[in-house]
């Protein structure tokens, strides 16, 4: 088998065979196919694109590069969700303890991520003295004990993601949906879980810019997981604004506990609630998707998974009476309060924008090695469709005297005001 | 300026300016740009392909990462000649002691080449104690003295190309007409001719398989051409069938002596005089091009520009002695002559195939690397439309005992015989 051919057939168009897409990977992530045959390939595949098919072998492929873990000893079907990011997805910090406490297993690998926020990683990070890094034992007796864990990468997950991301950032093939969802489906099927639900957010402060692109991705990924076993579920979700009101690692984590308080923003319940559903269904626990959302939504109302949180916090090191405060969470930032300049309703908030002011204030990464404040950030006291007067406070920064003017101005900026009381649909399509 | 960008502008169907050509030019020369990024924007060109403007920005910056050639010295206008390369194409042997004999300058830079057989070099080598290395002086105080000379690259010609070709050729980005075009012209342009006529093959045997990329390839190299400056021509001619009769290194000198003694063959009379013809007009030498046309096939046929051959040969130190007797330029390799095993007329002649023959026997090279056999090669007694009766001798292999029985099996199957008496049409088209 020869790279050039295999380059020069997907340039003509034509589907690549399992063989030979299994020949290049292992080839490209053991040293011996070169990178600029590699990044060739790539950029062919951008213009050609993959079938599902091709799309599936290269997963699989991907998944083949390094460990593929092996959750049997967790009894019950595992469940895990995956979001390809939003400004403000504070919701697998909700979802864990949730579903947890339904009586599903979640054991779920994270990342840190680049962004205008960390991930979930950083932003259970937040709480004092809480460990991501626990041995692969110690996360399925936990998961298997209270029911979620959530944790690093562990072990040598998708090595061949790793190059292939590294080359594809460098060489303008990101945006290429077969290799985007091959990316995130090589990680997911390489962590274990039995049924996956998948959070594709589009709009502008998301990665997929358009609804139709973001069905593309969606439809992609749930036919890879499918012909690889697994129970799947896709939802697009809007991003037109942030989810939720607070924006930043451990406002976000004071966000998920007032959710599992019962005071959840009606976005942030509704996606938690819906991926719940899913989850609970693909688990068997409840007989219809309908249940097992009303099920999730009645769950959070009633307070009833917050003692879960506390014990997923527990169990993972994090010191409970930091945590049981919440306000803890604030106390490491000042704030400042910004009004409203007039009186109107909310209609447009730029997503992109905010989360691009979060950034300015530190809360997120632009490059692998930047360091992260994990107590700045942007609380939204307004969304889409509320009224707002002029004098009132419009948001609050969360600061420590980097970036303010900028986030201050960008984010101003970000919020329309106007006379239409607009609404969103927050979940546009259910693909499954 | 970013080399990301550039890659994801072009990628996107923008056109590049001269300023992120040249960068990228520049930047890969030196080493400061990898190959991984080269390789996904060759494949974006692929994909995309350049505007005239583009090409010609691409081919400058090629030109220039080099030595550009002075040829001032040289008294009068310049000219020059390119082939896109065919089986049995030995028109530059023939046409440099033509032109010189009709009053132009041809100062030639040639090429070993990778193919069925060698390069023009490859074919002056063959004459014993030929030179076609001599100094760049040298060169110059020749083609001032009889009017022609051909040697091999001197100084460092467009490494840029050499870069780039050598990354072409291992990312599956060879057949893409820009890079085709900026390849050739940027070496062409070089060179430092005034008027330039480029042979593009189309046809079976050719790099171009159709008419319609070829048309393409040539248009776009003219207006490259022009934009830089010079006068330009490019025929299209069609190598359905090789060019003459003789195909290996040895065997088309003796037929470009020939030629040359009056007794040439049809379609080499006529791409050689239709493209002196255009060279005279360039070189004001005639007023048209009919003219020149006219003038170069009354002194092929009358013999007159053969004094000038021995006098190009004992310029460059090549053996009057052992070429004058043209018989010794067969005298290194046996004979095997191979008849017709039935009676018609020839209907097809798979130039490709016949090529493939030639290289069998160790007349071409496949890598750089290739020793090849001057002296062997076929010579083809028949051509499409002629005659021939079972029996009768069809064609003579000449060899070293090396792929013999491979070679007369892939040449019978080349030339198809049947009852229809077909005439190709050589010279489908002239641009200028």
């Amino acid at each position: 088998m020869n790279v050039i051919d295999i380059i020069n057939k997907k340039k003509y168009g034509h589907e690549l065979t399992n063989d030979e897409i299994s020949f290049v990977i292992k080839g490209y992530t053991k040293g011996l196919i070169p990178d600029y045959q590699i990044s060739a390939l790539l950029m062919a595949i951008y213009f050609k694109g993959m079938t599902d098919l091709e799309a599936t072998y290269l997963t699989l492929a991907m998944r083949d590069s390094g460990d593929v873990l092996n959750l049997d000893e967790i009894k019950g079907i595992k469940v895990d969700k995956h979001s390809t990011g939003g400004v403000g997805d504070k919701v697998s910090l909700i979802l864990a303890p949730l579903v947890a406490t339904l009586g599903a297993k979640l054991a779920k690998m994270s990342g840190r991520g680049l962004g205008h926020t960390g991930g979930t990683l950083d932003k259970l990070e937040s709480i004092k003295d809480f460990k991501i890094e626990i041995t692969f034992d110690e996360f399925k007796d936990q998961v298997n004990k209270i029911g979620c864990s959530i944790i690093g990468q562990s072990g040598d997950i998708a090595p061949a993601d790793k190059l292939l991301y590294a080359l594809r950032d460098v060489t303008g093939t990101v945006d290429s949906i077969p290799l985007i969802a091959a990316s995130i489906m090589s990680k997911k099927l390489a962590s274990g879980s039995d049924a996956i639900v998948l959070d594709v957010k589009f709009g502008n402060g998301a990665f997929m810019k358009t609804k139709e692109e973001a069905i593309k991705l969606a439809k992609l990924m749930v036919e890879i997981g499918k012909n690889a076993g697994k129970h799947m579920t896709a939802i697009l979700t809007s991003m037109e604004e942030p989810l939720g009101h607070k924006i930043g690692n451990s406002l976000e984590v004071y966000e998920a506990i007032e959710t599992l308080e019962g005071n959840g923003s009606d976005d942030l319940n509704e996606v938690v609630s819906v991926i719940t559903g899913h989850l609970l269904l693909d688990a068997k626990i409840v007989k219809d998707f309908k249940e097992g959302y009303n099920l999730a939504l009645t769950t959070l109302k009633n307070k009833s998974a917050l003692p879960k949180f506390y014990e997923f916090i527990k169990a993972q090191h994090g010191d409970l009476n930091f945590i049981k405060d919440k306000n803890n969470l604030l106390k490491n930032s000042k704030m400042l309060k910004v009004a409203s300049k007039k009186t109107g309703y909310i209609e447009s908030m730029d997503a992109l924008e905010i989360g691009l002011a979060a950034m300015k204030l530190g809360a997120g990464r632009a490059t692998k090695d930047d360091e992260i404040d994990l107590f700045v950030g942007i609380d939204l006291h307004k969304k889409i469709g509320d009224k707002v007067l002029e004098g009132e406070t419009l948001y609050t920064l969360y600061h420590n005297n980097k970036g303010l003017e900028e986030a201050e101005e960008i984010t101003t900026s970000a919020i329309q005001i106007g006379q239409r009381k607009k609404s969103l649909k927050l979940i546009e399509e259910t693909i499954n």
